[in-house]
């Protein structure tokens, strides 16, 4: 499994991704599920995958060739105008995918099944953020919904319900995707350190703020301590319960 | 959906289970979900139950009815030495019930898919808790992993895994439970108020502390509007992420 989350801030964008890939439990390696393509000063776009790991790496890898493609009547995620046909772009990649190796994948009966997260902003509109459907279809984050998350998202899902807010700086959200990040890899073997990040600054079209966040991480630590004593004692100032 | 959850302590046992039951959003219930066979002074069984309503609520009428057999060579809940013989009625009521409607469900397309949780005591052994699958087998909780949940079980998990140790006070461990339900109630719509639950004490053979919690129960209210609070404050003391 996997676990991605995005949020769109007013302040930019948080992605973030874990690295672990299993087929089965037996079968368990890290792979970077967290992309991006930036033309500094233009524009950032950063993909994140979860599901059927080569249907995803294909679309990555297709994305990419066509970067290079020579055809000026094809758009690629280079010029493209607008993050919504990013997206179009990247679900059009996943039917193209689907299209060389679906029929194959549904011999074997394995699953066609992947969701991206696609987040970024191109100059001359503000930062979107998209979920990508294995039919090539999406949905956009809004306001009220400044969040999204694909893989393994349920563990992690109430303490971003709790406190997210549009407004926080994204300092404050990243440390918000780590809380979320470290319930759901204490509460689920197939989401696994390292942790890939990109805090993105809106107008900022630049993607240096990344990183990888390892298991020895010595912010992760504390943040994972801190966190679990803070619940404790939490639990242990609200009265219990008597019938 | 549903939610339950059962921890076997050192004390006793904590039941509680949610009562909504959709088929749809558009068709949404309220059902018990959480049942009490009580002989006071011998035996408490308590049974949760998800997934298909009406096999469940056939597996409980079976088991219910049987109390009623006059054939002395048919163990009923009432008569059984052990909670694992008692394991056993259930599992083989769930296939007695499949015997009856499972060809039909198939035909239907429909899924005969349960999980119960059964928790209680019987004299002459420490409370037990079992956890029964749609086949009738089934797994017992041990001290390594004191709760089980069925039903919509991921948001309530991280809380649980955090905080559950077998020492606790019932009362500690009922407001717990509730933590977990409010995080679950907040993050998923097939979840819903009122919470049954059962406290029950080790070696009382009395399940006279049962109670259902409603939406406007004031112990709930607080437990939901501190917690809130506090996981906020929780966050706020957590230096923020700096790349």
């Amino acid at each position: 499994m996997t676990y991605c989350v995005g949020l769109k801030l007013d302040r930019g964008i948080v992605m973030a991704a874990d690295t672990r890939t299993n087929a089965g439990l037996d079968n368990v390696a890290t792979f970077k599920k967290l992309h991006v393509w930036e033309k500094r000063g233009d524009r950032v776009i950063c993909m994140m995958a979860a599901g059927n790991l080569a249907v995803t790496q294909s679309v990555v890898s297709l994305l990419s060739e066509r970067l290079k493609s020579e055809d000026p009547g094809r758009p690629t995620l280079h010029t493209v105008d607008t993050m919504f046909q990013a997206a179009r772009l990247v679900g059009s990649a996943v039917r193209d995918v689907r299209a060389i190796d679906g029929e194959a994948l549904a011999a074997n009966s394995e699953s066609f099944s992947v969701t991206f997260l696609l987040g970024g902003q191109i100059k001359g509109e503000a930062p979107r953020l998209f979920q990508i459907y294995s039919a090539g279809n999406f949905i956009e984050a809004s306001a009220d919904t400044p969040f999204l998350q694909i893989g393994e998202h349920k563990y992690g899902k109430p303490i971003l319900d709790r406190v997210t807010q549009a407004d926080m700086r994204l300092g404050q959200a990243a440390k918000l995707v780590l809380l979320s990040f470290n319930s759901t890899l204490r509460s689920n073997l197939s989401v696994g350190m390292p942790i890939d990040m990109l805090l993105y600054n809106t107008d900022s079209f630049s993607a240096h703020r990344q990183t990888r966040i390892r298991e020895d991480d010595p912010y992760f630590a504390d943040l994972s301590h801190m966190w679990s004593e803070k619940l404790r004692d939490a639990v242990a100032e609200i009265p219990d319960f008597e019938i």
